[in-house]
């Protein structure tokens, strides 16, 4: 069992979603005495929209929630936890046909409406028997809090994600509700980043879409942790409708901006939470770049930067090592002028038109770095271009978890 | 003082090089009781050819070698050790041009024939008058060994690194040696990696260019141990002439096809010592990828194999994690089919066909974990493509070396 990261926030004071109803059951994916298997049922008119990771070499599951999230229609949500059922050819696609067999037959409905997503150990194939004998318990159970679905979908985490919003469209109040799990970005072996979002407003599938693919740019899409990209990542929104606004179905509609801005602050909340419980995080690292040519740019530098190796243990050893940092800027690949660039490490001014600042005041500068929440500036001095990116350092913690540990 | 890397190997037998001759010195970049100033002198009628790094934010003396390599002449390497002068502006310019003309003057060159690289802390500008003085110091010093010149250019290198080859050209033996310093492939801050090829071959300066550009390829172009591309990095070759064959123009020439081959073995040599001083390295990772839709895009997967924190820390721990493998893999936007793809420890297929190979002979596979040199082969079942990279672990070393000294 891993302590809890240093990093951690407590789940939210989450709302019941109407029209959306979370159970939990153990079916013992692996030896453990806690629940592994979570079933959401969605009321009839639920729309749903996600995406998923761009590895080619991804889950069934995976595979199946593309094609289903075509459709536009969602009743139903299974999540596996303790076994991703990745690289597991016809058998693993097999269990994933026999949960969404038994789940439509069930709620009477199509199977294309069921979205089930697995994660765990890579390279065993689910074992059906007991999805499905989990299932059978599942249908019984009583209806749980998303505290509760966000403890079962987790697997190396080391505490339970959430985040909610409220908002007011067509003078109806909304709830969002998100829960993710999430640890060392992308473990395929065991963590893997999967992701769901419930609210009760009523959204058009096409909308919904919109949302979730220009939120993920901002969110799930600027962080990393070890720049990894798993074989499962997934995430989904459904929207049940049951707040009974009028459809939002563009941002003409009255309430959509409000909406989209409470659904992109959930997606926000989550990306960081993923980040705050990277294996062996003790640091929590925004990187904003501006200066760039353009926004994507900005993104590609900054992510060069989290994903360097070196700046990542410099900030674990505390140590305002900005030639680690210009160094990331400059393999990056994107246009950028030694003789420009400038460094901030928190508010103080490092480094400038290619050189150290001369005499600048260390002190803070070190007193920032002893903190959890590190801030690292850099412009570019190019053009107007700037995004933000999230990492987390990479200390001793890392490696003892995925070298010490045998999986 | 870190320990010998437990992969060295030793310095090898390296003979003097007629028409190169080398000195070291003490410049005191650091407070080091230890030589860090190299001066090799070179004959009129040398030839010069070389690669730098593609970091954007390269030192002055990476951009002047880019220049000078044009002209195809060189009369003299000056390599510092302790400072890399990056970061440092005209400052930093201004140092290696006080090198540049002290060594001209004291040749009766031109200043374009003088070529200086420098390896250390990045972001303070090398004091000029220590290494005016060290020069000085130099001129007067009795002529040294490549052993002790492979010692100078380190940094925090835990073995010196060489490499040798002798071949018959045009009926007179010439003879090759190699010298390379580099440790955490590229740490800007320290380490960095900087190479010197010296030749007694007569060898025109474009076909020696056209040797090391193609060779690179095939060597430091296919190693990392951290992903992270220094500002510095540079390897240089150097061909006297004194061996007295007729120069070396192009491949029709009789003897350059011994002279290419030994000249590709002492690169490869040399670019493996760097992996097996790698920071933390315990173990050294050849990664060969077949079965690629041509070689480029084979090299692509070796390389996303090569970089993954999760595929190097799962060798550091000994275990035959596969599964991080096919994540990689499929990370490395390169085509590639789950279900297509095998991959093999050492000898033994424990993938195929998108499916673990059940019931594969782990003790082989444990056994060769255990060793120093491992083997991974992924076959992707798609072409021809086929590369060879080369990696070591990911290890509490590097986070020791990297986190908990401070620069």
């Amino acid at each position: 069992m891993l302590a809890t990261s240093p990093l951690a926030r407590p789940f939210p004071d989450a709302p019941l979603i109407a029209g959306a109803t979370a159970r939990v059951a153990r079916a013992g994916y692996k030896d453990w005495g806690r629940c592994d298997l979570t079933f959401v049922e969605l009321d009839e008119g639920t729309t749903v929209a996600g995406v998923t990771t761009t590895n080619i070499c991804c889950s069934s599951e995976v595979e199946l929630c593309r094609l289903n999230i075509k459709g536009g229609t969602a009743r139903a949500l299974v999540v596996n936890a303790g076994n991703s059922n990745a690289f597991t050819g016809r058998r693993g696609l097999e269990a994933v046909e026999a949960i969404t067999t038994k789940v439509a037959t069930h709620l009477g409905c199509s199977s294309n409406h069921v979205f089930v997503s697995s994660t765990g150990v890579i390279g065993v194939p689910l074992p059906k028997e007991k999805a499905e004998a989990g299932l059978t318990a599942i249908f019984k159970a009583e209806p749980c809090s998303w505290k509760d679905v966000a403890d079962t979908i987790g697997t190396t985490d080391t505490f339970a994600k959430g985040a909610v919003a409220s908002v007011m469209v067509d003078g109806v109040k909304v709830n969002i509700v998100g829960i993710i799990k999430g640890s060392g970005m992308i473990a395929p072996d065991m963590a893997t980043m999967l992701g769901y979002i419930f609210t009760d407003a009523a959204v058009d599938a096409a909308f919904l879409q919109h949302l979730i693919s220009e939120s993920s740019q901002k969110s799930f899409n600027c962080i990393t942790v070890d720049s990894d990209t798993s074989t499962s990542d997934t995430v989904l929104a459904f929207a049940t409708g049951a707040a009974g606004n009028t459809p939002l179905s563009s941002f003409a509609d009255s309430g959509a901006d409000a909406f989209a801005s409470a659904f992109q602050d959930v997606c926000l909340q989550l990306a960081h939470l993923v980040v705050r419980d990277g294996e062996g995080a003790q640091k929590f690292i925004a990187i904003t770049v501006s200066g760039a040519v353009d926004n994507s740019s900005a993104r590609r530098v900054g992510l060069a930067i989290a994903n360097s190796p070196l700046v990542k243990t410099a900030i674990a050893g505390e140590d305002a090592n900005w030639g680690r940092v210009v160094m990331a800027v400059g393999k990056a690949g994107e246009p950028a002028d030694r003789d420009k660039l400038s460094i901030r490490f928190g508010a103080t001014l490092v480094a400038q038109n290619g050189l150290s600042v001369e005499g600048y005041d260390e002190a803070p500068v070190a007193a920032h770095l002893k903190g959890h929440d590190i801030d690292i500036n850099v412009d570019l001095g190019l053009g107007n271009g700037q995004a933000t990116v999230w990492t987390c350092d990479l200390s001793h913690g890392y490696i003892s978890i995925n070298a010490d540990y045998r999986s």
